[in-house]
């Protein structure tokens, strides 16, 4: 069984990231999704193990010491983590896995998994970010100018990436992102031992 | 300028490889066609420099003798060549170029280029095959006969490729060859290098 391909996915807040990935994975299958690790509450109408694995803080903190992260963040006062074991069962069952995080979180998973095909996606111009930025309009402009400094932060890393897209028509940048994970699975060694039956019947 | 990206296609007959060929060109813009040279007389309605550059054996004898060609082969009595500055050019200007050639052609151009990415379409079962290579049934067994094991032996070199694909759904493997073409243009290098303006503008 060849092993599936680890994408990662990131992108600053209003580059459209999280709808294009959904629509990915409506229109591309076999892809296995990864349940995060969290130590925020439970809200209602989420489930233990579907939407994340809620868990106390100490528990996240020793699975972090252990090494059981593959990329962990602090986002204010929670942590969101990506456990290791999971990613790496997927895989190695052939399944691919995507994993949507930000520049920190790719860096830390393309240390321990190189082979990791990483995505970065771009807004079309900062106008466009500014607008959707801002949103419903229903916040301040300090607030709206700290959502622009952190997207152009995590932009500054774009370099670091596999791969860099540009999200302007959607259906467009839908087809580039379905063309990147395609192409991985077509590549020789994973295809030839996919296709092996076919292959022998042809070459019988 | 970032160079363009070398594609070899090959196939073998009944796989339905002109006809993706085709459409891909017709969906994803930015190829050049390279016009091959060939020995064959010129036949009505064709256009030297358009069709083929057409020459004589003396000239493509000595064309091959100094290495001008990426590949060259011999069809029954004439020969048929990819001049290797078109292609080069064509490259160096940021283009990109497919070629569609048979798997010696294909181990020729690696070679030569060896950052080619080279994809090999097979078709999706045998009967598939000798239904495609039976064609209107003018043609007695020993013809088919022939043909099939002319596209055995084609097949058989598949594991030299850098991608393997199945012409079984058209459009299905038509988004397969496009996704193909599509990933390798939005590699970090050609990309960053594309979209110079927009990310100065981006992180300003």
């Amino acid at each position: 069984m060849m092993k599936g391909t680890l994408f990662v996915v990131s992108a600053p807040s209003g580059a459209g990231k999280t709808s294009l990935v959904n629509a990915l994975r409506a229109r591309v299958s076999g892809f296995t999704v990864s349940v995060s690790h969290t130590t925020r509450a439970c809200r209602p109408g989420e489930t233990h193990g579907q939407d994340y694995y809620f868990v106390e803080r100490a528990v996240f903190d020793e699975m972090a010491a252990r090494d059981e992260f593959l990329e962990y963040a602090q986002v204010f006062d929670n942590c969101y983590g990506t456990a290791r074991s999971s990613v790496e069962d997927a895989l190695s069952s052939g399944s691919d896995v995507l994993l949507e995080i930000d520049w920190q979180g790719a860096r830390q998973v393309k240390r321990l998994i190189p082979e990791c095909q990483s995505v970065f996606i771009l807004p079309p111009s900062r106008r466009a970010l500014a607008e959707r930025l801002r949103g419903r309009g229903q916040d301040g402009e300090e607030v709206i100018a700290r959502r622009m400094r952190d997207a152009v932060s995590e932009m500054s890393h774009y370099a670091e990436y596999d791969y860099l897209m540009v999200n302007d028509d959607f259906e467009t940048a839908l087809n580039e992102l379905c063309g990147i994970v395609i192409a991985r699975r077509l590549l020789i060694g994973r295809q030839s031992a996919q296709l092996q039956a076919l292959i022998e019947e042809l070459l019988a």
